[in-house]
């Protein structure tokens, strides 16, 4: 089971009903927070997740409604006697500013603390361990920028339980039959094809996240074809002008690049608070974008998305 | 008309019922924001003040809680376009930490922006205009740490509106008058003392911010007799030891301290997180100080005093 929260939906200046930008990603036993708006430590326990379990933070870039949450969130990790390792991916320059707030506090004298300091040249692999990878890339903002992408590492194939039941191969047959080798069963002598015995492992589930950025399109192989897509939506069309001077994306942009990405699903945020009716965002990405694929992302949405359930049985 | 709003009556670690210490003043047409705890900006927003309104912030000490809002606070002002002059009292260690933040942003580019210092050798007029004055007194904390007070200046006496309609002194003559002269009237050779054509002014009103610290008696007479009082109630007395060691307070403490200032009411805030109910905390006070002057703070709460209306008429 994947889980994906919206911590805060809104953009620069935060409001009660839209803190700024974090989500918050649960994924094979780890955990993702993605942007790290003022108030996020509030939104993360209103929400019922806990600040110790985070694992990774990645941190788009380093305007303040981006990652001014770090700093009580932090703190607060401090205060609750935090042990856990935690990695931070981040622009190089927040290095000073963490060093001027906490002092030596983050030395590793409290928790095992790890700063990777984000690439701008083209996609990155930031980490990966035997279920998924996390990649940056870069956007085109007003500050060095970047998305992210988390990707599932594609799973052995499925192979047939009734199968596995009536001829009972060995554990070293059944590894290999899931990487796609044909068996042989020596009792009666009958060669089984792959195909005939397993299926297609459950497509692997991607989330991509484009924050703050003008609209360009890419052509990075592992942020295509995402199940979810996060899109920053700061302003409707009637404001391309000011988007493009601000280095934004409209709602309209932001069904063209979700297109251009082939994404199953989109999810629009970052809405600038002078919008009081989101709806207008739906109606406008909906003119290019199947409108029952785009989400309109508020505090505290979240999306669950289990790919077991919806791969084939077999 | 004085107003004062408590922004945020939590601790430590905030929550979406508590964020962390902040306070708003209302005084004679300035705007005084004591403590900018994360989220300040966002309930500023909700309970309608203008973070454009803001003149002075003072903030006790550099414990995060207490001040990692101002970076979203500052940054929004700036993307507001702020132009209205701006002073900031706090430890000197946060200038490097708002440098580091803000980078160029500060420098006067922007809007009229001072940084004055806090210093710990007893009490210190911070500011005064013709209407109040601000004082800061150092307080018992594991960082430095100073309390606040508020003291509107005392007003001129209130002359009887009868005898000025009556005898028709000038200008002069009543603001003598005012001042506690008496008044010779020249066409009926009548001497008026002064206390037969005035009454005292309006008490003048006072308020003291306590925030975090040990238990202490304090001897300054600028901050005796406050209408109100916030004292930090971080435990309940079964905490004792916890509280002394924190340098913390509990809530017998602070209705002691309040006692001992002779303040008139005495607002209890800054709950640790571990208590759910805040009553506790009123009724192990009320022992010491009497129960209808006791006011539990919490986000949203809003004090309204005139001490025209208080005072007596003429």
């Amino acid at each position: 089971m994947i889980e994906l929260y919206v911590l805060g939906s809104g953009s620069s200046i935060p409001n009660f009903k839209r803190f700024s930008p974090a989500q918050y990603l649960k994924i094979e036993g780890k955990n993702i927070l993605i942007d790290c708006g003022e108030g996020t430590q509030i939104q993360l326990q209103r929400f019922g997740l806990s600040i110790l379990n985070i694992d990774y933070i990645l941190i788009s870039h380093l305007h303040g409604d981006h990652f001014f949450g770090l700093f009580g969130l932090i703190s607060s990790m401090l205060l609750l006697g935090r042990i856990k390792p935690l990695t931070i991916y981040a622009n190089e320059n927040l290095i000073p500013i963490l060093d001027n707030v906490f002092q030596d506090k983050l030395s590793g004298t409290y928790f095992p603390y790890t700063f990777v300091s984000l690439s701008y040249d083209g996609i990155n692999k930031l980490t990966e361990n035997n279920k998924f990878e996390v990649y940056s890339f870069p956007l085109d903002h007003s500050t060095p920028t970047c998305g992210f992408a988390i990707k599932e590492k594609l799973r052995p194939r499925n192979i047939s339980k009734k199968f596995v039941e009536q001829y009972n191969p060995s554990i070293e047959d059944i590894k290999a039959i899931k990487q796609g080798a044909d068996y042989f069963d020596k009792n009666t002598k009958k060669l089984f094809k792959n195909e005939d015995i397993t299926i297609d492992p459950p497509q692997p589930f991607s989330y991509v996240y484009c924050s703050d950025s003008a609209f360009k399109l890419y052509d990075f192989e592992e942020i295509k074809r995402p199940e979810y897509i996060f899109i920053e939506s700061t302003f409707l069309n009637d404001k391309s002008d000011i988007a493009r001077s601000k280095k934004h994306m409209t709602a309209t942009q932001a069904a063209q690049l979700a297109n251009n990405l082939n994404a199953k699903n989109l999810i629009m945020g970052h809405f600038s608070a002078e919008y009081r009716d989101t709806c207008l965002f739906l109606l406008e990405a909906s003119k290019i974008f199947p409108v029952d694929h785009i989400i309109i992302a508020y505090d505290g949405l979240k999306i669950s998305y289990d790919n077991y359930k919806k791969a084939k049985k077999i």
